[in-house]
């Protein structure tokens, strides 16, 4: 029997599949003076705030991608609680690469601070969202015990990216740090489950 | 069995997921003088009309593909008019985030008014396209009566968004308001269907 | 049972549906001097040239999709050939946005006719492109014959297009004209069918 | 009974299919003095650079889909170093239209030599990241047998891409032609499997 949320899995795909892809739009081509090939590798060298973070939020929505995929597998029947937490969370997932943006372009500027709070910030929001769709979901699934085992280390996520949100006004690379250290968690715990 | 409208929703999801995903290209890294994290912040909220628009159409594009999906969940065959009837929509999906932009570059200026009528404008024909998929889809649906259900609240776009686009020159932020308020209107109807 | 072309399928889903999305990229926010509601209304009006080669390619990839899916209808199994025929015409569908900017760009200047050479000359490769991908596919269907009707009227396309091509030279407007004129009579006669 | 690895694939193939597309956007309009016909085709021609480097990425892109879609057939559990194994590939893959846009950019200047090499190194890196992923999915999978033979060409990858990268050093152009041999080969070895 095809399963009710099919639909709604296969349009959460696509936004997901997008949303990491234009993270490399970030990824720009240097304009430099004098061209070389010297000068090109300094230039390219010079651009990885952008490499930081555009590993660092591929790698997170990949995890909430994941996730999603752990949430719906459960999943039978939609709801109309169900359509709305998961278009919340997807919209923003899609503003994320605005984000990471943000943080390639301010890391090495004062305004450091700044960018890696609203980026830290939107993963608190991305957290509740999460939050949110997990309850929505728990009323449409038949296995509440896998959703739970699912979510178990992803519910970290909310005071730790409060954290991280908080270092980024005191030091916004320990901030990147912490985020980028949040999913190799994710990454390593999961394979365990 | 497979349903022969298949690669129809496939082929629709991927242009919604994809629309819906182009809208926060608009969003943009601000460039300021002096730079610092307090700058920053003030130059990211002087941004508000670009995050209010973002937010209409992503919530009226859900909601479009919501009702998409309620519309083709009873549709079984297809006919070369419901081809024809979805790419028409499609099309002018594909458009929102051209109009969404006019929106925020504009709201704050003398041609607001303008922006607002072509915003408001083009919801009134997608109202127009909407209807007639809605046409073309109760000929190959088993089960108009399901059809009848999901469009009920629906049907109020249109004379809904020729109001707005009325309202919008006289009161470019009303006629905002009023789209906003639409679709904060079907999510809470469609929370009861 | 699963149909081998499944994943052909949804790939190739996936880059109509982008390609058909990113032609809305071209549509741009006119930037102009003294902003008011009425300079807007004209500078968006001053744009037909882009909407007019948005409408053409969009209705073009439409129908080439349409196709697309009544060619892969009566597919059953894969082979390399049909792998890289299909491969073919996606990159040649892929590439209709970066076309269709050049007739938008190009249209109402001294370069028109390059232009519309270059756009009604890339048809005539995806026509070849497609009867490549239509004999390739014939080989791995159990339905001839439903294939033949498919294609019947789709083969104008590459005598029309060589006619549009050269007419691009003479009157670039009713080369344009030719193109548009193929997808509504494709469009019509496909409702009989 | 439906495959578990199913949005696996799902998400793969968007992330194919946008990365796919994507190359196209570096297909730009060409802007020059005296506009007519016969500058546009000349200032067309001279963007050469940007049409080979868009070919070459799309015919890698599209075999590394052909070879992913080879390998998961055979797939029917996942785990969790598949996801991450999988997700490494896309992450590259999403880059190559940077890579690719650094190349048509540089191929006529001086620093032809390092952008050739960043095009070449970054498919070394592929092509572990694709090892890994055959390793991932031999130990998901029910039949090794075919992925072995799916693989076999494919492994040729890693020693001539290291050969490319240290060619462009000392000829920029032979190391392109390099990649674009590797692919024709690939698609015509295919043919025969």
């Amino acid at each position: 029997m095809e399963k009710d949320s099919y639909r709604l899995e296969a349009f959460s795909d696509g936004v997901f599949s997008i949303a990491i892809t234009l993270l490399a739009l970030d990824l720009r081509v240097p304009v430099f003076e004098t061209v070389n090939s010297k000068n090109l590798f300094e230039a390219l060298l010079k651009e990885w705030p952008s490499y930081l973070a555009f590993t660092a939020s591929f790698m997170s929505i990949l995890v909430m991608w994941i996730n999603h995929h752990g949430i719906f597998k459960s999943v039978r029947k939609t709801s109309s609680e169900l359509f709305f937490a998961n278009g919340f969370l997807l919209m923003l997932t899609v503003v994320t690469p605005f984000t990471t943006a943000l943080v390639a372009r301010y890391l090495r500027t004062p305004a450091a601070s700044a960018a890696m709070a609203v980026y830290a910030g939107s993963f608190i929001i991305i957290s509740i969202a999460y939050n949110w769709l997990w309850a929505a979901a728990t009323g449409c699934s038949h296995a509440t015990e896998h959703l739970n085992r699912v979510t178990r280390h992803y519910r970290l996520g909310l005071p730790i990216y409060c954290l991280a949100t908080a270092v980024a006004f005191l030091n916004p690379l320990l901030s990147l740090g912490i985020c980028i250290g949040l999913w190799i968690f994710w990454a390593v715990t999961m394979r365990e489950a």
